[in-house]
């Protein structure tokens, strides 16, 4: 075992963590405020490879672990969780496209979605199905080599800003087994946008629903083989759920930096409020807390990266721990910063605003205990 | 004892219900996202005598307990807390300025306050001064029979929309003995408004800072006596506090309401949420701690309203428990709606971010724990 | 609404007091050592009414309310928790022959049971069911105008060391609808008592398996009608679980007094423990749990005695609340008193481990939360 | 990073897990019962090693790291937790005296240390004196080569029945640098040892009181040099936080394990526990807590191993993570079991009984706070 970074791990780290200096921190509250989508900036994350850190080289992506994408993800995260969460979303999209697409579509879209140049959202939920995979109810439907997809998909991430869209439809009625999934080009014929949902936090991107109006794709847009659909979607999921640990545990540590550098400073009854027992008790529990998160979300990378069998309980456990502790730490950080903590001069209302949804989407945290009490009853608990 | 409504008790909430599912509850979205303050909506409230409903009915309040004020305000805020949040603070100024003002000020203000024609701010709170009154230093210097005030106060309610200011200042160094009170028109020279604060929530009242230069008040404005003003403030605060606990118990159970009703209708894996067992303990627990809260927050007024000398450590719990588990709550409900309890097309989002304050305003719960284990280690717990 | 005790309830409470401090508290710990049931203890308990407080009048008890009667356990629970808690049960099974028993068995028993000079056990649990009726397998069988008795009841309190044993068991096969309820005296033949189960705590009183081995009982031994059993066993778990309830907030306040006295007293760093912040905010947190968990308790009885519709709801509410607010009141008890909470010299230890097993017994917790969901999910909340 | 355990690690835990399972798990419920102290059984122990895991391979040790033990310990807590405490500290103990003990000392002592076939203690608590270093009273008066020491030590596990005592006393006035640490021959005149404490839990092992009265150990007895004596055993209880966490880590997996199990044979309903969602829940929160927990221990032992600047604080959080959640998850698998839960055929309670005083010795999980947020208000925290 060995729980120090490697010195490469720890160089991506420091450039993320600059990158996250100078272009996210400074202007992360007005994209907040703004509604601002801001499509350079991630252009320029692009430059710098976090457009596709684990998609392949011979795709034209760094090839990076898992476990060194959650490295550079919670430098990200620190400047601004939503644009960094869109890049990990936007990265699990390519590493799907180029890990399952055609020649065709790679050889069309890799590039672009690695550099940045191009953006990539995901597709899976539905209005009538939130977890339920079974109830998927967008059809394609296959005539004369290609697909006609029909169907509705909300709160997508992105919507409407970018430029395709990996997308899961029922090709059979087949249950799970009868799901496929698809490269769709954003722009095709019939793909309809809804308006921009006000969200409580996760401002800087866009959600939309999307509805498909016979929209025609040839079958090389298909991703894997039909009916592997699930597969590939839980596949994205696991790294997905690492990500989005990763986007929580990357805002509380900035939460919990700021609290602390409050604490030295803001005095109360004539000393600063880091001489009083009960916050310094708070701050510790806290910074524990973020700790265990941090190792349990690495862990779960690390499994995902060595293809071990119980990596799907992992990611769930990091998912589930990591946000819910990410919360709480933003929330308490809010506390310690009182009245200013409440206001939007202070980050603190942002990040845990910002955190909040990570508690709900990827799989609400519910279905994380489904999937982690599967593991343990089945096959019980690895004990080392 | 006995735990049940008086027909007197039911018949204001009854009313009360009707007021807030008419008048507040379908506008309070709007309020939010478009940060009105609804000033004629408060005017109606006034008239239903909600503006004035602890003030004694000698100076043309309604002259309830605190305990009906409670039963009343809770239903309100089932309807919009923040408008509710306004009326209570306004219902503590007003009462304090009835019960503590010189004649005066009584015969020129209190029937307009308790009206609702005019609104009244609370103003304690100061940059440097949270909650330690020893180091408030907003200044109030007696001249030739009128006081000049200088100082600042920050983030006060409604201030900028409202017409009378109860204000916290420093007539002498004696620490909290040198604090008197007074009740400031708004719009005297002097008075100037800071821009109005961006905040998480509570979008439907201002809240500003307020510096005051030089503002001359005549003598006549000093409310109760010289040096009682932090005595009075506290007055003031145990019953703000019950107030503030009782918005956080209604919006809470509108929360869970809501949340009942989408577990009965929204169907996943093909039965309702209301069918799965982790939902519904979750449910049981939030539907508990909330009968706890309220009846916490009900005998914390009763004492109050008995003069029970442990009445401000009861209040203090009430604040503590109540706004805790509101915002708990209210959390959990979001969480029910999955991706619908973070978008503002649910309310769900909006009763976590104004609840949110509640556990920081009128005291933050940390000098609420300060409040109630000073009594339990100085008098013990009385036990019956 | 009236927080107060009347002064008949206070008188009660006082009497309780004074007989926990003389009789109870100087001999628990050794009780619990010596696994000692006190018998003549109870007995003096029962010239003071204690023994069938909530018994009617009528039938020679006090005929109090359950409001009146948790008031009183309240007390006794904190001389000692475990001799409180049978008392209850005693109590329990004593009002439901006196309720329900036919005149024979009543002019028989009752008056014995209500003056101590007999006890009572309750039998409802089976090895194979816990909180599940329909699978209840205990047989009554009529043949001649008696009943036989077939079956094993286990966890029963009291059992070898009480005189009668209420007892439900199935006359038909009709699910719930097919238990019946009986009187059945303790020293019948066929009645087969198993060893006193070596338990974690409330050790001063025995806990056995009964086995009932062809054990004949006259038909005037029932209670109520045939198929009433279960629904009869049920009101009896309503008082059951307030008084169970009532035992941990007894236990948690003797707890909390002792933790706030040892606060005030021990030495570290040079200043006594209360005056550091941290334990300062535990102790007010478990004041203020405390506090609302025993108006829960309160308010449940209340409901009970007013036939309320949502009594049982209540019930499990206040059940659920204290007994987990009750441990864990009593686990930071043992806390603060580091090493010495964790040794039999102090009471720490053995409150926890006493009050542990209330979260179990009278229905689970877990039972408690369905009981509760269901009556939100059916009928709503009451608000008011 | 690296989170597989070496071959050498796995094959150590094997070892480990089959004493545990044929040496330990059969006979730990009668030791608790009969409150046996296993001598043979350590002996046992250290014939495989386990008397000197981290002692260095010169001193006749395993040589192994912080890490390595914690795996090793953590299997021998699934088979007695107590045993398994007293080896930590009779392995912390021993690779005191190896490491700082004079040569004379160390010939004659360290190889029946390391055998098993002596046993030691750790002599630090005093009556006054929890966690205040400053105010230990022990005295060790140096006269004519000798040190004569007074005073009395409290809480010493396996007092009475070890053979050597590491005892910090204090050689001068100066705070924390008077203290110096003593290797003291369990049975020299003057040594009183007090009764065995009647505890909670912990049974198999005796805590008493000791008292030094005029006892005289010749100058070579010292460890390290006079001052350093806090010193050494602020690095003693480093490696003693790591084990006593493990502890707790081990046993928990052992009740999580027995829960599971139970979950899938005990029926209720008609359907086994495991069918019950919200139980399904609780199992999947055990779990993942208990392995953010496992990875924190294992993170401070990396650390402690690798002298890392932080170790102290990192040992002082995977101390306070570990044993609150090794006690909850202890505490919820009982809960599993109901009524099964509470007594003593059923391991749970003695699991729980037995972590709960983890969070109370070698430092309080009060005092790891204090630890930690100095650490992280002085000095931040790594970020990585």
């Amino acid at each position: 075992m060995d729980f120090n970074l490697t010195e490469d791990q720890q160089a991506f780290a420091d450039v993320a963590s600059q990158f996250a200096a100078a272009s996210l921190a400074p202007y992360a509250a007005e994209w907040d405020a703004t509604h601002t989508f801001p499509r350079d900036t991630i252009r320029e994350a692009g430059e710098l490879g976090f457009c596709g850190l684990y998609t392949p080289e011979e795709a034209g992506g760094l090839g990076l672990s898992r476990l060194d994408s959650s490295i550079i993800f919670e430098q990200l995260a620190m400047g601004c969780t939503t644009t960094t969460a869109m890049l990990t979303i936007h990265n699990m999209a390519t590493w799907m496209i180029a890990t399952w697409g055609r020649k065709e579509v790679k050889d069309k879209w890799v590039a672009d979605l690695v550099s940045g140049e191009k953006l990539a959202s995901y597709c899976l939920t539905e209005p009538g199905a939130g977890s339920d995979a079974a109830s998927l109810a967008t059809r394609a439907v296959k005539h004369q080599g290609s697909y006609q997809l029909n169907g509705s998909k909300v709160f997508i991430s992105g919507a409407g800003s970018t430029d395709m869209l990996v997308v899961m439809a029922r090709t059979s009625d087949d249950g799970a087994k009868g799901i496929s999934a698809f490269a769709v080009p954003a722009d095709l014929p019939g793909i309809i946008y809804g308006k921009a949902e006000e969200k409580m936090g996760w401002n800087a991107q866009p959600t939309r629903m999307i509805t498909f109006d016979n929209v025609t794709v040839t079958a090389e847009h298909l991703l894997g083989e039909e009916g592997q659909g699930f597969s590939l979607a839980m596949k994205g999921l696991d790294g997905g759920r690492i990500n989005i640990a990763t986007c929580s545990v990357g805002t509380a540590q900035q939460a919990l930096n700021t609290a602390r550098d409050y604490m030295l400073e803001r005095q109360q009854f004539g000393k600063p409020l880091a001489a009083f027992q009960a916050l310094q008790f708070k701050l510790a529990d806290m910074n524990t807390h973020l700790v265990a998160a941090r190792q349990l979300v690495r862990m779960a990378a690390f499994k995902l990266d060595n293809n071990d069998p119980q990596a799907t309980a992992y990611c769930a456990m990091a998912k589930r721990f990591a946000t819910d502790t990410g919360f709480e730490v933003c929330n308490e950080a809010l506390q310690i910063h009182g009245g200013y903590g409440y206001i939007k001069e202070y980050p603190l209302e942002r990040h845990m605003r910002d955190v909040r949804v990570h508690q709900i989407l990827e799989g609400t945290n519910e279905i994380m205990r489904l999937i982690i009490s599967r593991q343990v009853l089945q096959e019980g608990t690895e004990l080392l």
